[in-house]
């Protein structure tokens, strides 16, 4: 699992401060999260094909988290693709889009695909053998949701040594990956005696824009990352209540109650200079804290 | 007269190449000439007061030119903006930022007025005391129209010398200005003895994006200055011709026949690494070019 930090500020337009995007690399798919302004010059700085981008996750539709996928779409188009494209986000996504494509005359030569959200209850918007992810309703001025991607568990281990000296052919390795025991010579060979257990799948959390809303604790309990939006520090509590964000410190507080593995923080607003304070602020109530930074990648 | 390129190439993403955007300078007033992609930073990168924009001028719908105005227009709602802002640009426009803005439930605290344009003939959109500003009709694969601003005659300069040892009183420079005669003891004082032509108005004509269209000719015929898209070289001219964009020659030949006192290049595809070769085939054609550049300022 990787995730690239495309973008990490909040919508105040600045130089070398992107409005919020992210690609997380997961089991072979590359998803994207939200697209804001810039977001295809993002991609393109962290040298990230196009064509391999196959379904785009978006949160709401706030210009910081939004406004880069026109422009993308129209790249995609540009530039040939035939893939079909999944679009992921809050009901009006479809429209919005169709109309921006229809105005340039710009329909797309490959498919398109809208899967729009309405539900205030988690759902699962994908799945395959893979992967699967949910919504995480969230609490914002406008329609949002986060969403957790989630590894599904993996195939057994062989543990080549000890296959090998209990003779078992390499073409009965697939049985053993599927957890079953094989005959050898009339000999039972249990599975666990020559595989290890799967590994642990991943899971990660995008909370992204919300007030502090602990109904987000059951849905990403015990995931491995969590990124959850810190606008403010709690000096600007009032600011962050009045506009519906976090605080650094709020965020912590969801992060330690859902006993996460880790917590990235970022959209941060621009009144802050020194991106210290939030990790400061954080680190009190939850220890394991990243600060996203744009062009970050976690591992 | 002073242009700022905010952005001067075409619509393939790339670090360091912003889509289309320009800011004129002209007696007072700051237009905006479309709007691409990242626009809004580019302004802040360039030291641009958003406040100072009243007025945008967006040529067509494409992402290029257009799809940084929704980012824009909610920077300036997020800045807190209480002066109307004027936008001018092909029907649709409205429809398309109002969905946007309602979608992200962010309607303007400030007066939005749409001017919307689907004539096929050059019309005045936009008159002060000042300046006037004519849509130039082009030929591009949607709507398309140019925009030529021209100032209008100033006043007459006062020749402080000869007005002082005639031996008026500054309290009648408002007369001299305007052009009348003034009395000084019966005697008649011609107002050219003591005054100088006003500065020649100067004229800005904007011509992107258009296949190679010789009608504008007579609408721009005599401008100061004329920035000209030219997609790609001669070389390329197939292209040119199938996707309705210029070449530098092309675009060099209507410089010379609308006798401009000046042609500034752009809008180059990103298959061209040395720009160099555009202004080397216009040059042969009509000799006084630029080449724009992000970030370039023309006074």
């Amino acid at each position: 699992m990787k995730l690239t930090i495309l973008g990490c500020h909040s919508a105040s337009p600045h130089e070398n401060k992107n409005p919020t995007a992210q690609l997380l690399d997961i089991k072979g798919h590359r998803f994207l999260i939200d697209c804001g302004e810039g977001t295809q010059v993002q991609l393109r700085k962290a040298k990230v094909s196009f064509v391999h981008i196959k379904h785009i996750f978006i949160s709401h539709l706030h210009g910081d988290h939004f406004y880069g996928l026109p422009g993308l779409v129209s790249s995609f188009r540009l530039l040939g693709r035939e893939a079909p494209l999944h679009i992921y986000g809050p009901k009006g996504i479809k429209e919005a889009l169709s109309l921006l494509l229809k105005l340039a005359n710009s329909w797309t030569n490959f498919p398109l695909h809208f899967h729009e959200l309405g539900s205030n209850a988690s759902v699962c918007v994908f799945e395959d053998d893979d992967v699967v992810v949910h919504t995480i309703p969230l609490n914002h001025r406008v329609y949002t949701n986060g969403f957790l991607f989630a590894e599904k568990e993996g195939y057994r281990r062989i543990n080549a040594d000890a296959a090998e000296t209990a003779g078992i052919d390499k073409s009965q390795y697939r049985l053993l990956q599927l957890g079953q025991d094989v005959l050898i010579d009339d000999v039972l060979i249990k599975n666990s005696s020559v595989t290890y257990n799967p590994n642990p799948p991943k899971k990660y959390a995008y909370c992204s824009d919300t007030a502090y809303f602990p109904s987000v604790v059951p849905i990403i309990k015990d995931a491995d990352w969590l990124y959850h939006e810190a606008t403010f520090l709690q000096q600007h509590a009032d600011l962050a209540q009045k506009t519906k964000h976090s605080t650094a410190q709020e965020a912590a507080t969801i992060a330690r109650d859902a006993n996460v593995g880790r917590l990235i923080l970022g959209h941060y607003s621009a009144r802050y200079k020194n991106l210290d304070l939030f990790a400061q602020e954080a680190i009190p109530i939850y220890p394991n804290v990243i600060l996203a930074a744009d062009g970050a990648v976690i591992t």
